[in-house]
């Protein structure tokens, strides 16, 4: 039988294995796969290429640009996941499985390609948070920004997720404009190459976004400098190792680590045996136990219940792990595949003994199977305060310790007994329970999943990182933080604080601002086509006055008769007005009476408004005028596009009364 | 004369110096000034009096009472300041010195008290971003929050700010609700330890919030785990060193590094000599050389001119350097002091001469002065591509080179030459110009500083990090951020995703959301005090039908007669509309008509809207009802607090036609 040969693709080239290459066994047969791995790999040529080819072509592209990229490689992806499916199963994992690492890494690729188009803007400069006054005449401004690295994302992925590990670190990577260079674990590296090559089939990535290392990574990381981000996912043992490296060191590069943790699952004193979350807290620890045979990071590998109910969980659960079959991962009828590789195995053994030195095992059998294949492992903690390793030994397999708590602070104390986790887990149906959990256990984790009757439908599992939330936690967890929509991707990227005038500022964001030169367009910007309208384009109306008819009038229309409009002594006993003043409303029904173009044109609707802030109050008698400009626009379409418009409403003595951001779409 | 016994703070006892103390000079003098330092603290005991002590007890405060407390303290080192100035002048700084170390100091906590108040919850946890839809149907959602670091805060501060460089690390420590060991340098240490005591003795910070470490840090670094952080100022030689400490790499130790780096001013093609940006230019870089003798991590160290100006440059600069006065800091002429010691001397003369390998000196004579004084020194590089060290040396003094650049693009390169810097400024009038470096630039550093004639008069100068905007840089400057408003305090707290049902998730973030429960008050919200008013309270209105006439009336009265609203034809034409439709603002107002109570009460002013969106047209016929709910509550003083109301408007068919935030302003 030929071995499979995973190549590499550096600079440019596909490189087959070749000195040095390491032989892959399948975790079902335990018989030689493939061969990976080439000793002649230019890790220098192929950071050079990432750097000067890859990096600017991704970064002349704007963040929509790079988002519909994305889009295109999910739907490639999506397209030929059958090929993925087929070549997993090696691995030992099962159809169910697969759900997991192929359709939920293109599932992620997908929110992100959505989010960078919602969240993002369609430019190359991400503005963070809001403008900083620094000056009090506003000569003189603040303005966060985010620009992408211009050197290269090194990212090392687990044996677990061939598929989802290499995408959940590659959507925010090019959708922050910064080329990757992927070095997915060697157990699994089959998958992963055969995924890159579906992706660079497409011909939609620019030469040098995407390279692939099959086998080791040689020197790679020696060479490492200040604009590089190192994202590692796996053991803490080999993080620390890589942390060390001394360029990494030197050059403060970044370094995202993502390891395995000692995840732990609560159940709520309230969650008594026979609520609906009893039965839902064994449905989650038997997931998280046989999924990928529980070779998950965010695996639950402590349970804990209180006391009174150890013993009906060990038994609930014991029945349900009883019933599942453990084999040949292709089957329908299986439950649970292999373990990536019996050397694998043993590791998890050997861990398992460590834990059965304080823990008593209540379910299965180490040697009921052969090769890679295990039978899950239940154990029993009988004292928990005293044990050290059922809190810091992580089998990487189906293994699992149940222990018993005597209230929720004492279960507080236990979850974080295991020094920082990717995500801990509580089953409560009572809201005071999960805020006292919450406050107590926040800071020792990237994640808290909540479940109840009432999410239980929908929850989406302990186990499962999702685009939308961060994935990663601190100490033993590694201290890294991977997804959470754009936090993600600013993890490629340099946050820096802008200080200039407004007229600067507003050029770099693609913001206007007020203090900024405003644009004198060459008609109405509500006759002016998106394409047409330049940012700080202005109109400023004629004023119109607020009389005592108009207030009583819109009272009276709108059925808005509050006080401070309709009785002067009463508004006056209030400590915000000089007596009766008019409708916020009503001021900003007049201000669109003012700015509005009411012909047939390129403004289709006002979709929103937002930041409305009423600064001064508008008595009968003044007047008011307003200021439109072209703050932001957006495209959405080929038809149409979004402006923000940032709208001053000033009184006759020029004080600002109200200042608001509004929302048009307009057409192309 | 005896010495000056600087003491250090421990688990609540004030400790004098002991075995292995060290002595201090003065910099005026060079004579013995003080001593600091004790062999025997007990470093675990303090770790243990931070964490079991302090912690609690600032956790069990609000962020505003952590604000106000702040505030506090500030107004306290206020009060007392003129003796910090007093002992900061034997540090070698004038009273111009003391304007950024001391008042810059207050300042900055100041600002972190205002913006605790503003910008974070009147609770213990922070929201971080908008709520996440992970399920379709509403029932399963994600949040994120920060919630304090269970730790403590290491922070270790470098000689040249005593003062400024305590407060602004411990102003976001304390905010955030973590308590802090404070590790001045040495040299300097007898400032801090009066600032420290000014603190202490207003008895406003909680037992263990604070304590002081004069002199040696002893082994405390080795005891750091999971829920602590170091925050170090200082040069890459330590910072790499105590970086690599065990105890750090094997915990995740978050570890925030700010280091001195190598930062540019960028003279722009624009800014010729006769300019305003000129003359403007020669000022910065003068200011940035003399300031604290020049021993600032902010400061110029590489003056970029264009080619045919350098000339100009150093003629410009030498002028105003020749004209500056060196001596006692105490005396009022003097424009610049000295070193903080002949040792920083020898070492900034000894990196001189590496600089002057490249480089031609064209200011200053290094031996013109005794003691630690010593003459700005300007150098000159004929071909900054081929050199290196002027790139990387820092001479932490008065020192600057001059390099000359071909053009915009040749600027940039030079200026990341440095390989990461804290902050990089240009001069420059051209927006396109500004766009220009900021895009090649920005990832390069941690701040850029731009200038021109607008904002010269407001600008805070290139050298100064500001409470409001990050300070920090990638690479060599440390790979580190701090300040920046709330992205500061965040770096004590850890970010947790919360996943789970809504009404669980509102109960935690105190901030009720759609598909929590709704809690049906004992009356008209309105007419309910602020403190009575319960998260979630909700009144649902009667319905009202938005009639033809009502629209062409509105139409009429406002002046608004946008097509959409008025012509029939033109509006089914438009891709969002079935026909005519009723104003967004009729929509608003009606809505305000509908849940409004009309009797003076509780509910003083409507001050703003947030986040409006339209998401379904109103056509003549429908009818519109109003769900609104107590979202979020903010007390603003004794007398009145905010409150944040979730508005729902939904049609006859209960769709939701819009959904906004609204503002008022209610009594207590």
């Amino acid at each position: 039988m030929t071995l499979m040969q995973v190549s590499s693709y550096a600079a440019g080239t596909w490189i087959a294995p070749g000195g040095g290459a390491r032989r892959i066994d399948s975790a079902i047969t335990g018989q030689p796969l493939a061969e990976a791995g080439n000793d002649a790999l230019d890790v220098q040529a192929m950071l050079a290429y990432a750097r000067d080819i890859g990096g600017p072509a991704l970064r002349a592209l704007t963040f929509h640009d790079r988002a519909r990229m994305l889009k295109a490689l999910a739907q490639a992806l999506s397209d030929h996941k059958q090929a993925l499916y087929d070549l997993s199963y090696d691995t030992g994992a099962t159809r169910k499985d697969h759900q997991f690492d192929i359709d939920g890494g293109i599932g992620t690729m997908f929110v992100f390609a959505s989010k960078g188009r919602r969240e993002m803007p369609d430019g190359q400069v991400y503005l963070d948070g809001e403008v900083e006054q620094l000056s009090r005449n506003g000569t003189f401004l603040g303005q966060h920004i985010c620009t992408p690295l211009q050197g290269v994302a090194i990212h090392i992925n687990a044996y677990n997720f061939p598929v989802w590990g290499m995408l959940e670190k590659l959507a925010p990577t090019l959708l922050a404009g910064v080329p990757a260079i992927v070095k997915p674990a060697t157990a699994s590296c089959y998958v992963t190459e055969q995924a890159v090559r579906i992706m660079l089939d497409t011909g939609i990535l620019p030469d040098g976004a995407l390279q692939l290392v099959s086998g080791g990574l040689g020197g790679m990381l020696d060479h490492l400098g200040a604009q590089d981000v190192v994202s590692f996912t796996g053991s803490a043992t080999t993080a620390l190792q890589l942390r060390q490296t001394p360029a990494i060191m030197r050059n403060a590069v970044r370094f995202v680590a993502e390891q395995d943790s000692l995840n732990a699952s609560i159940l709520a004193p309230d969650a008594v045996p026979g609520s609906p979350e009893f039965d839902l807290f064994i449905t989650e620890a038997h997931r998280e136990m046989t999924t990928k045979a529980g070779q998950k990071c965010t695996a639950i590998r402590r349970i804990l219940a209180p006391e009174p109910h150890t013993r009906t969980v060990i038994e609930a659960l014991s029945a349900r792990l009883a019933a599942i079959t453990i084999g040949d991962p292709r089957l329908e009828a299986t439950d649970m595949g292999a373990l990536i590789s019996t050397a694998q195995k043993a590791d998890v053994l050997a861990k398992a003994d460590l834990i059965a030195q304080e823990a008593d095992r209540v379910f299965g059998d180490p040697n009921g199977h052969v090769g890679a294949f295990l039978s899950p492992l239940l154990f029993h903690c009988p004292d928990p305060d005293r044990a050290g390793r059922v809190h810091d030994t992580e089998a990487f397999g189906p293994v699992s310790t149940i222990m018993g708590y005597r209230d929720l602070e004492h279960a507080v104390e236990l979850a974080n007994r295991g020094g920082g986790s990717l995500v801990t887990s509580l089953i409560t149906n009572d809201p005071a329970v999960a805020t006292h959990v919450v406050q107590g256990c926040a800071a020792w984790n990237g994640r808290i999943y909540i479940n109840n009757r009432q999410s239980m439908q929908d929850s989406t599992g302990h186990g499962a990182p999702l685009p939308h939330m961060v994935h990663g936690g601190p100490g033993r967890a590694g201290g890294g933080e991977e997804l959470g929509g754009v936090r993600g991707v600013k993890h490629y990227m340099q946050r820096t604080a802008i200080q200039a005038a407004p007229e600067i500022l507003s050029a770099i964001g693609k913001t206007w601002m007020p203090g900024a030169p405003e644009v004198t367009g060459p008609a109405h910007p509500f006759t002016r086509r998106f394409d047409d309208l330049d940012i700080g384009e202005t109109l400023h109306t004629a004023s119109r006055e607020v009389t005592l008819q108009d207030i009583e009038h819109f009272a009276q229309f709108t059925g808005d008769t509050f006080y401070a409009h309709m009785d002067d002594a009463a508004a006056k006993r209030n400590p915000f007005f000089p007596g009766r003043v008019a409708h916020g409303y009503l001021l900003l029904s007049f201000a669109a009476g003012l700015f509005v173009h009411p012909d047939e044109g390129p403004v289709l609707a006002n979709t929103g408004l937002d930041s409305l802030r009423f600064m001064q109050p508008v008595s009968a008698g003044d007047s008011i005028k307003v200021r439109l400009s072209v703050k932001q626009k957006t495209r959405r379409n080929a038809e149409y596009g979004e402006v923000r418009w940032h709208v001053t409403l000033t009184n006759q003595k020029d004080e600002t009364v109200a200042a608001y951001e509004l929302l048009t779409m307009n057409a192309c």
